[in-house]
């Protein structure tokens, strides 16, 4: 039993490691030419080169490194075999810091604060208190849930969006198209957790942003995007930045990555940007979660998380 | 019945306001000569000129605005009244705010990714889960016990230190002068919130900071100051800064405030400051509660949060 591990953009020997420390009787190679005769049954995959699973004949099932799959399912000549993510602790719980972080900076004025201490300026600022403030996430999964239960435990009132009606205790939610109105209209921080379809691409646009919240006790409405970069139109939101539409942003992921050097989100003052860092996946925590999928499905146990392609997450 | 409003530092009308609306039928005066010949029988004050509430022949209770007293303290001439301070959820919420805020902003490594930013470099740093930390509270008192909860709920370990012997569900707990060697060795990030009294004054001095773990996943301890001022060595902070025993700090309160002009703590790229702002006061949350302690006491009921002088908070 061989497992293809194909990841682009980074160097894969952590994942390898981590990957062998959990399963050291298990073959596991970075190219299929390396297994020789031997079948690949299962793929680990980070954004594979395109094509390169549809060549593999006994493949069972694929595996995402992380939350998301747009990055597999890009690949237009993909095999028909079940796709499993990761849902995880370790990752929510990361994301869940990452978000609380950047909902607090944006909340406690950290930049205000930030600029007044270069100038050594000592001035306390009006401070609402969290319970005066709406959070308002895009996307209730496993990892906007995680969120929501610890922005509520901090105090703040928060609001959810999803595509199907949920319900979470002790948040305000909303669904579809229909929903989102009501939802932008009480949102004074908007926290973007979607995953990238076809329906989430470019959501993040001129009109969401014109649609959202004026009159936020702190003074602007807030954009916060740990999602996906094709989520936002970059252009739509410099400009929303620039005419006081939207107040401050902190944006994780991009529409190109690395970020280009010259585009203006690097120096705009009312922007923080972070290089897709929201949530790593850590390999010591998360290769042994697939590992056990992989040993669940040889013993013809269904996976878990396995997406639907249909709706592209 | 006639309340006196004695405050330093700030200009009392939100307080005056508050206060007013919460009891319209009491007198509220600024000044005792504004009493005429009523007596005055309460003061609620933010330091208070020293021997101005020993004029006050028939002061029956003292209340602080705030969660301290030791600026009530510091006056050498007070009645012999109960002083009550303030133990209110709206306080403990900014404060956790506060210390969330700091411990994240440290924990996800904000000031570098602000100067990756500010270079344009993309660069993803290696960052540990919060499991991986253990943040250190000093002073588990109203406001400590919901920092450590809340810190908790994020994934963080969490020791507490306080004067005597205490159990919180989850924390690790270290008491008294024979506890702080072993509560400094398993705290990554120490957050102080301590009273200050005569046996915290200087705390945070040479002797402690040297006695910090070294060895963090951080690659250094951080502290966090919102106590008071005074708890701290100001210089033996930049010190263990410049020598990199310490790796960064936030700094909401000083021995002066405001913080003179030319404190090095203003520019020093590891020290973040706020101007006392980490809790504030909010009147119209906490005045309800002076007025209704004032109802108790009136109806001859015994007061809430009364301070113990010989300890000193
Ligand atoms: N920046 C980073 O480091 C990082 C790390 C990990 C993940 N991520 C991103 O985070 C995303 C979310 O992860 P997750 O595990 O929470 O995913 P998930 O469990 O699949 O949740 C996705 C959520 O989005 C909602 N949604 C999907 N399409 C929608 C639409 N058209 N309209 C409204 N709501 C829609 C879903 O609604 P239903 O509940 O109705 O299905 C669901 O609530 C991932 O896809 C990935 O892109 C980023
Ligand atoms: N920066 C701001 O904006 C701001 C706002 C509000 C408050 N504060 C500060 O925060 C402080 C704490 O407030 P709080 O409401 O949590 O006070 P608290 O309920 O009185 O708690 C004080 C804690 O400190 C411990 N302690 C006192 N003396 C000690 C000593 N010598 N050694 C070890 N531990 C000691 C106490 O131990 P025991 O449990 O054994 O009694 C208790 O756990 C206030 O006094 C004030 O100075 C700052």
């Amino acid at each position: 039993m061989t497992i293809l591990l194909s990841v682009t953009g980074f160097d894969p020997s952590r994942w390898w490691q981590a990957l062998h420390d959990a399963a050291p009787e298990r073959r596991i190679v970075l190219d299929p030419a390396d297994a020789g005769d031997e079948a690949i049954d299962y793929a680990v995959v980070w954004k594979q080169p395109p094509g390169l699973l549809a060549t593999l004949p006994h493949l069972k099932a694929i595996f995402s490194i992380g939350a998301g799959v747009d990055h597999i399912l890009a690949d237009r000549q993909l095999p028909d075999v079940p796709i499993a993510r990761i849902v995880a602790d370790d990752l929510k719980e990361r994301m869940s810091e990452y978000v609380l972080w950047r909902v607090l900076d944006h909340f406690r004025r950290g930049s205000s604060y930030r600029k007044q201490q270069a100038q050594r300026i000592w001035h306390e600022r009006m401070q609402p208190g969290a319970r005066e403030i709406t959070v308002g996430i895009m996307g209730l999964g496993a990892l906007g849930i995680d969120a929501a239960k610890k922005l509520r435990v901090m105090g703040f009132d928060v609001a959810g969006w999803s595509r199907s009606v949920k319900t979470v205790s002790g948040v305000k939610t909303y669904a579809g198209a229909d929903g989102l109105g009501d939802f932008l209209a009480v949102s004074d921080i908007i926290v973007v957790l979607l995953p990238l379809t076809d329906d989430t691409r470019g959501i993040i646009g001129r009109d969401l942003l014109a649609r959202l919240k004026r009159d936020t006790p702190l003074g602007g409405p807030v954009l916060i995007n740990a999602g996906r970069g094709a989520l936002q139109d970059e252009a739509a939101i410099l400009a929303a930045l620039d005419d006081g539409r939207l107040m401050e942003a902190s944006l994780d992921v991009f529409t190109v990555e690395p970020l280009p050097a010259e585009s203006r989100l690097w120096s705009h003052p009312k922007v923080f940007v972070t290089p897709h860092a929201a949530a790593l996946s850590d390999p010591d925590a998360l290769a042994p979660i697939i590992i056990r999928q992989i040993g669940a499905h040889e013993r013809g146990e269904t996976l878990q998380n396995v997406v639907d392609r249909q709706a592209g997450y």
